[in-house]
């Protein structure tokens, strides 16, 4: 199967209390690029400036990201600038200029049209629906949104969750876009509007999923250094999203073992600044790290009770 | 095995967004006797007054747990008066009366001092090496404790840390008790000092467990009613010791076991007031709900990978 991204790439200048970076490799679509492209080939849709670092257009196509679909123009990379505190859940953004993401208008060259997998990350909602209406045939639709297009363009989102199997938010915008402070009943009331399933991300504390019939909990990896959480949900929706294409099962199982793979890949992610833990990640530490998730969360499988 | 508590019997007004409950059933010993007598005979050690009603001890004495340590002194019994907010994660104490407590000397029964399986709750840690000294052989103990006698009585408590095997403490204990921000590193501060295990509950994040090799991680059960928080960390630890001493498997896979019998137990918790729900469960109830955490957490036993 083929697997489509569209979303941002950016250059992050980014402060946490372990150090700083400055106009790094950053943006959704590059960590969710970086993190699939160890399950899969990805087809990336973005825009960039003519400021954009050869380097890193060379960095995403050592890792066989398909770049048709990136558009260069004139004028200047997006830049997002943030900060973290100890508390490293959540990040203060201190300046976003939007550049060329402010013309940006996808659209997907004739090789892309057939992708039977798409992840619309985080961008304003009229794009996520116009992304869609240039796909054939799509057999799974994923998205992430955020707080700003929740308040700004709620109609044209439930558009766009209407269109989407399955949703993969944060918390607080659970709580937000279902005006509910229950996560249970939020995520009810999210799934009648359309989603087949939704997948509620908790940073330090994990990941819940919830279909009509089950939930589904999984720990997040307890980790003594995290440096950068910088791209966690990005990575995280990456490694589901790429596992699910190369596994191709889309059943319930499927789909749970795509969240801890998802988890794996977030869990690398922020042992460093930027993408340089994601960037030098080999398949087998991939795997022994999904085993340790086994070894973290089991608790019948050791003896009959 | 046995099963011996020592800790506070309470009269508890408690407010929440959805009620208010004046002058129930409380105490960190009651709520975890309850939640243990769903697996084991507990005997209780702990102090009330003359104004504690009838019908109360009548209540423990059909759970079948011993009040031969129970205390009944001149005076009135310790009372406790908090609120929780939308967020029901933490409480907050409006007015304590300790009562009766201030004069709370713990002395055990002869026929408690044979007990196997001991847990200290949330008391001075001077009168918790008190009732450690009384007992002559333990099997296993496990403690609790509080910001109030981190801060205030550090030497005391870091000399009962010594003599238990299993520390049961929130997230916000063990970061204080370690003087350190992140959990995983916090948790090996607290290990190097003595106890062999330590449980790190956080509420509706659920429950990490550490010991010198191993990390478990268990989710808290996803519920769209919480009523009352009051009293699930204790109900944690009942449905913890209560299955251990039950088992009498004290190996990893049982302790994981039994931290999953002890999130089984607060769920069922904070469904109502006090001790509304606890007070009228089935063991198959219990066991029905240890089964669901095994759907909510598997991904691998589905399938192979």
């Amino acid at each position: 199967m083929s697997l489509l991204v569209v979303g941002t790439v950016a250059l992050d200048s980014v402060k946490t209390p372990f150090g700083e970076a400055r106009d790094v490799l950053g943006g959704s679509a590059t960590y969710f690029a970086t993190a699939a492209s160890y399950f899969t080939r990805v087809r990336l849709v973005a825009v960039v400036g003519r400021d954009f670092p050869e380097e890193h257009l060379r960095f995403l196509k050592t890792k066989e990201i398909d770049l048709a679909g990136l558009q260069i123009l004139e004028g200047q990379t997006f830049r997002w600038r943030g900060e973290y505190g100890f508390q490293l859940n959540e990040a203060r953004t201190l300046e976003t200029r939007l550049n060329v993401l402010e013309r940006f208008l996808p659209i997907l060259p004739a090789s892309y049209r057939g992708s039977e997998m798409i992840f619309l990350g985080n961008i304003d909602p009229v794009l996520q629906q116009e992304v869609l209406s240039q796909v054939e045939k799509p057999r799974l639709v994923a998205c992430d949104t955020m707080n700003f297009w929740i308040e700004g363009k709620r109609d044209e989102l439930e558009r766009t969750l209407k269109q989407v199997d399955i949703v993969i938010i944060n918390d607080g915008e659970a709580r937000e876009l279902a005006d509910e402070a229950n996560l249970v009943t939020a995520a009810k009331k999210i799934l009648s509007n359309g989603p087949k399933t939704l997948i509620i991300k908790r940073g330090e504390y994990g990941v819940l999923m919830f279909n009509e019939k089950t939930a589904f909990a999984a720990p997040a990896y307890p980790l003594e250094a995290v440096f950068d959480p910088t791209g966690a949900g990005d990575s995280f929706a990456g490694g589901f999203m790429g596992y699910l294409t190369q596994s191709g099962d889309l059943s319930e199982a499927g789909i749970r073992r795509a969240v801890i793979f998802g988890s794996v890949m977030a869990s690398f992610n922020v042992e460093s600044f930027s993408l340089d833990r994601l960037r030098r990640l080999t398949r087998r530490e991939i795997d022994d790290r999904y085993r340790e998730f086994g070894r973290l969360t089991s608790f019948e499988d050791l003896k009959a009770i």
